[in-house]
């Protein structure tokens, strides 16, 4: 049994997936949900525009096709808009250089291979759908709580991406039609409270508040997580009140879409039950009957690996593997 | 070339949409965008539970029947949670004794005919996109205003109704996660605020602040409407608050879904550009480009006719006609 297996893992289609990250470009080879070698990362912001950053990464993904024979696909996730269908990455939000970059086109030339390229929330989502947490389901929202929050979204079995390939960005939907203004002029958005560094702030604040000084490094949402797990009352209302807040959006999504699971994952979900049991609560306080029946609130099963294995799924699904 | 555009439409299938309110069920033979024969309405209180009210929809449906040859199939909006390929429908918020009615199978058991239900904003909803303002969009949100807050959602060219057949309850998303309690324990539901029967109360007390005392039926969304016209400040004021707040659910549906197109009717959009230019200028304010870009943002098509019309051409598509 064990023996048919592992000969069924080894038949399972590879591809190599990329995630590009405004500080890194991590490379791996997958098969089925499992990175099963990686390249080193490549730095960035060490490459002036998208010319040699392109060089360096075909050289990354010929170096992995070295060791491993049958590669069917490669598969992008990038930090910004991309049109999914040419490929098209328009713009980057944090990398310069990189406006209306043909990357599809570009690699698919140098390493004749299909490729695939999309916006990197939807890779983490798809990962999540198709081999982690959200599998099965049909209708889902996937969330990606880190120093940005961003998101994917699943409606009837499909992948929604919207008019402009925009669909899915969460942290930018508001939460208070007064509340802060964002980086695109938008008042309360979800991003600019849960957001690792506005966690940090904020929770900063409330022990000011409290008479007790906290360098902010003491304040980050790992530093949070340890304090509340201790019983430190200010961290634990910081988490409440972060629940909360996510919460709001999560209770929009579901009003909206009546989706069947939300899949919240990143490094500020890493606090386990110190953020989902305010989530729950208050979400669920805020729902009827329709749309808090069977509704599944699940932690995402990748962490970091979510990106590169998500790539490297959909273009496998693109190339008919 | 009249006579050949007549000629068309008179081939144009036929069907008969019913538009279940909770104060009146209005039935009418439906051809092309058209309602061209109707019956008197039917007082939706005066009859008590579903069984004789049902007698009645398939009395009216037989008598239009008499006038009209070559009914195809017969469409009806109800104003709950409807099971859509079951035509089941849980439950009514406003009428009494609407449990769990198999109402599809009644019906088509009665009326020897393809009977589809719907909820009745995805029915509006439906109308706009195939019919009226939606046309050709492939993303949309439609946003009815009145009494209630309703609205319909199209993603990928399908229509969205959910996990439990509950999406597109835009007047339940919160724009304040401190904000109203609302009936379903929400905080901050856009329903709260600019529902007709809200816009009337907050002016109301608008005016009363600024030493003005007012009946509520001046307050009427109406009366604010022709108060603006003449130049009233604090009717001016009101408007702009109702389309920001508009604006704050708006913009978190495009953050979400970055559809193409918006569509706003129902009584409250009557107000015209009063709405319309606070609404579009706090709207786009508040998305990015590719949110924004090419973004339309429209009145609806149809008014008080959009649910019928929207019922019966759902059931002639159902019904492959």
């Amino acid at each position: 049994m064990l023996f048919r297996q592992c000969a069924a893992m080894s038949e399972l289609p590879k591809a190599i997936g990329i995630d590009f990250g405004g500080t890194s470009v991590k490379t791996g080879v997958v098969r089925g949900s499992e990175i099963i070698d990686s390249a080193p990362p490549i730095a960035t912001q060490d490459f002036d525009g998208p010319e040699p950053l392109i060089a360096m990464m075909v050289r990354t993904v010929e170096d992995l096709r070295l060791r491993h024979s049958k590669i069917s696909a490669v598969g992008i996730g990038m930090p910004g808009f991309v049109h999914f269908e040419k490929g098209m990455v328009f713009n980057l939000t944090n990398v310069r250089g990189w406006q209306n970059v043909a990357l599809k086109g570009i690699l698919e030339a140098k390493l004749e291979l299909p490729v695939v390229a999309d916006n990197d929330a939807n890779c983490m989502a798809y990962a999540e759908w198709k081999l982690g947490a959200g599998r099965g389901f049909r209708d889902l929202v996937c969330v990606s709580l880190g120093t940005g929050v961003g998101g994917g979204v699943i409606v009837n079995g499909q992948m929604v991406r919207g008019a402009n390939y925009g669909a899915g960005e969460i942290g930018q939907t508001s939460i208070d039609f007064q509340g802060r203004r964002g980086h695109y002029g938008n008042l309360g958005a979800l991003e600019d409270y849960i957001g690792n560094r506005e966690i940090a702030r904020d929770a900063q604040q409330a022990y000011l508040a409290a008479g007790i000084s906290k360098d902010i490094e003491d304040c980050s949402p790992v530093a949070l997580a340890e304090a509340a797990q201790h019983g430190d009352k200010i961290a634990l209302q910081r988490w409440d009140i972060t629940g909360r807040m996510l919460a709001t959006s999560m209770m929009n999504a579901c009003w909206l879409l009546n989706p069947e699971a939300l899949i919240i994952g990143g490094g500020v979900a890493r606090a386990g039950e110190l953020l989902f049991k305010p989530l729950r609560e208050h979400l669920l306080q805020q729902l009827s009957e329709p749309f808090k029946d069977h509704l599944a609130i699940l932690p995402a099963n990748f962490g970091h690996e979510a990106g590169t294995i998500g790539a490297a799924a959909l273009a496998l699904e693109v190339a008919g593997l």
